[in-house]
Formats: structure tokens, C-alpha cells, sequence
């Protein structure tokens, strides 16, 4: 039996703000910081070990991996960056706060926009300075591959691949793995792992900072999946992420 | 013209108390934070960037490197941990006061044990809580590889085989690369790239926290070299590390 170690990053800056943040390479909070330690003293409390972690390149997650793993006295495990793992791109939202977007486009288009499975937002045009193709981190990338717009359906466009060509080897090899990343691209595996309808994967949020695991067996199929800790409060956590695009957040 | 840079980690704990650390895992204070930190910005307002940056499993590197990266906006920068840049292994020196040590056996012979090229300390016992083969982050080498003690010539010869197997491809590849090492790793980096012989390189000495700049040909033979920022500074900082194994200390 294998087990898989998911993190959505620790509260940004833009997730205090209620705004759209997909691509935008925004900063934890201090509380943000504090559920990132708060995630590796529980996996330490629990003797998780890992061999290798997976984080995405953008710094809210790749700081909640370290956080953790300063935690969990483990800043010697090796870390592997992939912009696959970044969160779904948010177009043309980027930016914009969730609750004046509800106020002036409807509750309903924002749950389209936020939970949608395979309508994206409205697309940046490609030089606005909100996107990233000028970015360094995405140099080495073909344009193409720098989106403008994200639906979750594109997102696990991205993210399947990576499953099966680095993260399922990995695990298969006997690697024990830990994943800092963002809430779309951990709903991408989750909808995989769970076989979540496209229909249904509009239900699940991820809550900031809570390690989720997955036991798998050995085709990497789950035999079960928690939160660690108090499941009470991820269910709250996950409820006020459900509770961001409405008027009333 | 290729350029490195090499960074010897920030003040540690033991640093400031003035203990041999060699293997053992302390931390940095906060002047090694802020050190870090400052190393960081210099970087930034000279323009470099990095594609690739390496450091040791040990927090007080790998923090330094975090906190490097962390100011210069770059922790998406790729991060590779090598054990063959840890710290010279102090043997039985590791935990002892370098100042207690001079009274007790003369500042000759600790300077013999700090700086002698191939004369190691005493060593460990095998089962010496002190020592790290029971260590996880060692679990994967042969525990011939795990030294007991270490003399500067025996780091040599565990730090070359990573420059001609990672680091030199990595150079010749076209990748700007960093390293955020050890006071002995550095100095035997120093030794093969400025060629100085094995009596002379204990004249050598590394601050904490400057970035310490290469200028390579085509064939990595140095150029030049320089400490980046205030020069008087930086030579300040080396003179007081040789002055770290004097009874005066």
C-alpha cells in the first residue's frame, strides 16, 4: 500500500482579499505561513516520512512546502517545481475581487466561472501584464503552453500528464510523496483518484493548509482518503472556500 | 563566459557559540537569516538570475539558499541537495568549543585540526550519538560513504567527483548556477578552480553570507573572481573566521 500526501498552500494575501488569483504570484499571509507549519508539525506528529515533494512555481505553494518540511525537520527532502502543478489559470479575472465580480455578474456566472468544469473565464489578451508568457519561469515553455484562460478541464489537461509520467512512476518506485499545491490542481487529482463526474467535481473544495491523504494500492487505486487532524474544521475550511464567490463572503 | 556563484551559508547557532559543527544539523540565527537575506538582494541589484542552484542537506545551507532565493523573487529557481557538499565532518571535534579546544591542546594544534589539508580530527566512534549513519537523509549511501571524520583532502575528493559529474555539465550547458555550501565544501571548490596548493589553502578563508563570484572561460578556468558588495567587508568577515580557533577567540 502506497500513501499520497495532498496541501492546498496556507492563505494567500488575494485568498484574504477574495480575489482571483490563478497565475498571479502572490505572497502567504502569516496565517498562511502558520497552516503551512501547523500541517508539518501534524505530519510529523503522525511520523510521515517522504522521499520526495512536488510543488508547483508559484511561491504561495512552494513556501507552504517549506514551511512544512521546516516543521517536520525535513528540509533536506528533495523538491521538485513543475508548472503543471500551478493553479488553474484565471484569465481575464485575475485580480478581480470574488464578491464585486458576484455583485455585478450574478452568484450563478461566478459558481460558472469558479466551479465550472469546461467553461473557462474570459481570456486575458496576451499582453496584458497580468499574464505570464514574459515571465522567466516560463521561458523554456512554448508559448502555447503559457494559458490565457484555464476551465478545470484544461487544468487537468495539464496535470494528467504529469500524474503519469513523473508522479505515478514516483510512487510506483516506492517514493513516499508530498504535494504543496493549489486548490484546481489538487481538484484535478482528487477528481481522478475519486473518479469525480465532471458534474460533480463543482462540490469539492480543498481546504488551505490541511494535509489530505490518500492510501492507494498498488494501482495506485484509493483505499481510502482523510484529512488529518480535527475533520471538523476542514469541513468548515472546505464550506468557506464553497463561500467565496458568493455577495455574502 | 560562464559565471558561479558560491555563497558559504549564513551565521550558525554554533557559529555564534563557536563550536566545531562539521555533519551536525543546527540552524542559522538571525543574523544568518539576515545575512541570507542580504546576499539575496545583492544578487537581485546586480541583475543575476539563476537556472539551477544546488546546496547540502544540511538546514543551515538550505536555508540560506531559501532565504536567498526568497529575496531575490527566484524560489521557483530549481533547487538540487547533494550530500557531497556538506560540511567537512569534524569527527570528535563536532560539538566542542574551538576556543576551549586552543586552551586545551594550544592554537597549533587547532589550527592543525581547522586547517591542516591532510591531517583529519579524531575520529567518531561508529555509534557516537554525534555521529549521522543512523541519519535518513544518509539511509541511501553505503555507510562507507558516511565519514567519521573528514580532512580537507578527504572533501576534495568527495566534492570533485559532483564538480565533474553535476556541476561542470551543468556550467558547460549554459546553466547560471548558485551554491549554497559550507565553509570547507567552498574552500575546496576554491582550491581546484584558483589552483592552490595544499599548503596554501589554509591561508584561505570563506565568510558567511557573500556572495563569492566566478567569471569562467569556455574551458571553467576562472577569470576572475570577486566577493560581491563591500570588499572591505567581506575581507573583514574572512579574517575573523581564521581568528575562530585562537584562544582570543
Amino acid at each position: 500500500m502506497y500513501k499520497l500526501v495532498l496541501i492546498r498552500h496556507g492563505e494567500s494575501t488575494w485568498n484574504l482579499e477574495n480575489r482571483f488569483t490563478g497565475w498571479t504570484d502572490v505572497e502567504l499571509t502569516d496565517t498562511g505561513v502558520a497552516q503551512a507549519k501547523s500541517a508539518g508539525a501534524l505530519l510529523k506528529a503522525e511520523g510521515f516520512e517522504f522521499d520526495l515533494a512536488y510543488t508547483s512555481v508559484l511561491k504561495r505553494a512552494i513556501a507552504t512546502l517549506w514551511y512544512c518540511l521546516e516543521s517536520m525537520e525535513r528540509t533536506w527532502v528533495p523538491v521538485l517545481k513543475d508548472w503543471r502543478l500551478n493553479e488553474r489559470h484565471y484569465g481575464g479575472l485575475q485580480g478581480l475581487n470574488k464578491g464585486d465580480m458576484a455583485k455585478q455578474y450574478g452568484d450563478e456566472q461566478v459558481l460558472i466561472w469558479r466551479r465550472s468544469y469546461d467553461t473557462p473565464p474570459p481570456a486575458l489578451d496576451a499582453n496584458d501584464p497580468r499574464g505570464q508568457r514574459q515571465d522567466l519561469r516560463y521561458a523554456k515553455l512554448d508559448p502555447s503552453q503559457v494559458p490565457l484562460t484555464e476551465c478545470l478541464k484544461d487544468t487537468v489537461a495539464r496535470v494528467m500528464p504529469w500524474w503519469n509520467e513523473e508522479l505515478a512512476p514516483a510512487i510506483k518506485s516506492g517514493k513516499r510523496v508530498v504535494i504543496a499545491a493549489h486548490g484546481n490542481s489538487i481538484r484535478a487529482l482528487v477528481k481522478y483518484l475519486d473518479n469525480i463526474a465532471d458534474a460533480d467535481i463543482v462540490g469539492v473544495n480543498i481546504p488551505n493548509g490541511i494535509p489530505l491523504v490518500y492510501e492507494l494500492d498498488a494501482d495506485l487505486k484509493p483505499i481510502r482518503s482523510y484529512y488529518l487532524g480535527d475533520a471538523e474544521a476542514a469541513a468548515k475550511a472546505a464550506a468557506a472556500v464553497a463561500a467565496q464567490g458568493s455577495k455574502k463572503a
